[in-house]
């Protein structure tokens, strides 16, 4: 695991290069008077948390002259792409002969070199594996690595002193676990942390039952950001230490998440970046009259036609 | 004109009902480092600034039991629609009979009584003329009158308490001259502000070149927001004693603004919402190296499909 001085020190790091989000004190029902914190991380460089852990990992490595390396066509691939950008480097991403042209060009917007090679996930990630080696690319994971904890961990460290008062709860969206984790090493047992994820991608859900880290079937709107298929160790560890919670949410709930926040703020979360909204508006979980909740709002990479 | 006291009493007075919405501190161009800072006020309540004007006006005057009217399909029948709902009372708005589903739906969400009347606006406010003589409503306008003034000033006096740096320069789109107002009546001369309008809607822009308000010409993507035919004569005379000056934008660069800021920061800006930006991005306006630049994002109320 991580700990604070780690997440202090990316703070540092990744300060001239990522956004301070806004945190909102938004009146969640006017009948009870209630109020939540809505983090909107969505705002974030690249469209998401991700920007976090990769400006970290890319700052506190050497990075040779053939760059950095990624395979993904989403929040991740974005991430890296976009920080190597920033910092100089070239980039290289693979990503599958599937995806949409809308994620492959943002990934040239940002200066990369993108491969589509497989059908499969994993035949995708084979190609960039043996790519990296050739180049000896700076090779920069999503979620289960030091760093990368560090840098998403700066996002907790981030909303806790923009609070104007001490958050007793936050509510987290989780995939592999490179957010959850960070937030984790952040708060340790002094915040209620309650990890949601859709049903139909439980990764950390299924990792607790089985009290270790499984594989697990991905399906359903949020699959895109939320679905690894197996949460990363160092995240389930953090999780195992310090986790309150885990709530599952259906995908309709995750939609009208997205909907909540179009019609209030006027911002276009991804499913995955609105998901932790979700256990709040279906009630399956209820704040305590005087709990101060906080709720991240991860991603925002959202093809506009999902959201008409 | 309005004096900074009583855009004080607006601001304690609507503090409870709207939104302080997130001023970002954006690095606009890497290569020079220049950064501007963008209040994004497209997140306030019911979609726009107009919620501020709409608070204090009704909160400042006594409501029959006959409630609120106005005639707008647009943003301030929304503000008066949400305001009278969250305040508990009635609203009746007349708009249009062309008015799209959309509008109408968002009147009727915030729980107001929707007539659609007449296919020219001025039928359309006839009627609600008439109307309101014969119920006796408080009839809320949607720029000229010195509480709506109090309240839009709110928004320049909010933005400068957020602020890290003295702001020395204010861009801020005009459509009857609200906004506009409150923010010269906030600011005097201490800080250049700058008035954006569409080269077909230019209604601030060619009454200063009459030295009068005069009946202009309006077509054009931001028409529906920015469209008045005419501007207010507070906004004309706040204008007339502060504005730094007045600049023209093309359609096109609005649409180009809007899709900067969906890209940046993943929302939504109507093109109204969006033209204070253009000049900046076109660099029609090219800021001095250590001017700190403040840009008014007024409006999201947009048709997600025009955004595709």
């Amino acid at each position: 695991m991580v700990n604070r001085k780690e997440i202090e020190a990316a703070a540092e790091r990744i300060e001239p290069y990522i956004l301070k989000t806004p945190l909102i004190d938004h009146q969640f029902n006017r009948d009870s008077g209630r109020r939540i914190l809505l983090k909107l991380e969505l705002m974030q460089k690249s469209g998401s948390f991700k920007a976090r852990g990769a400006f970290n990992s890319i700052l506190s490595q050497t990075v040779p002259d053939s760059g950095v390396i990624a395979a993904s066509g989403g929040n991740h691939g974005a991430a890296v792409a976009y920080a190597a950008q920033v910092l100089g480097h070239t980039a290289e991403t693979f990503v599958p002969t599937i995806s949409s042209p809308n994620k492959v060009a943002r990934l040239q917007n940002y200066g990369a070199v993108v491969n589509q090679v497989g059908t499969e996930f994993a035949e995708t990630l084979e190609a960039c594996l043996r790519r990296q080696e050739e180049t000896g690319a700076l090779s920069v994971h999503a979620y289960d690595e030091p760093q990368t904890l560090a840098g998403q961990g700066t996002l907790a460290r981030e909303m806790e002193k923009q609070a104007s008062r001490a958050i007793d709860t936050v509510f987290v969206a989780v995939g592999g676990g490179g957010l959850i984790g960070g937030t984790l090493s952040w708060f340790e047992d002094q915040v209620k942390v309650i990890a949601v994820e859709p049903k139909n991608a439980a990764t950390l859900n299924k990792a607790l039952e089985a009290d270790q880290p499984v594989r697990v079937p991905i399906s359903g709107i949020a699959a895109d950001s939320l679905g690894a298929r197996q949460i990363g160790n160092l995240g389930f560890e953090a999780a195992k230490n310090y986790l309150h919670s885990s709530i599952l949410v259906e995908d309709t709930d995750i939609k009208a998440a997205q909907h909540y926040l179009w019609e209030n703020f006027r911002v276009t979360a991804e499913p995955g970046g609105a998901a932790a909204l979700a256990p709040l508006l279906t009630e399956q979980y209820k704040p305590e009259k005087d709990e101060t909740v906080a709720v991240v709002i991860c991603g925002g990479n959202v093809d506009l036609n999902s959201l008409l």
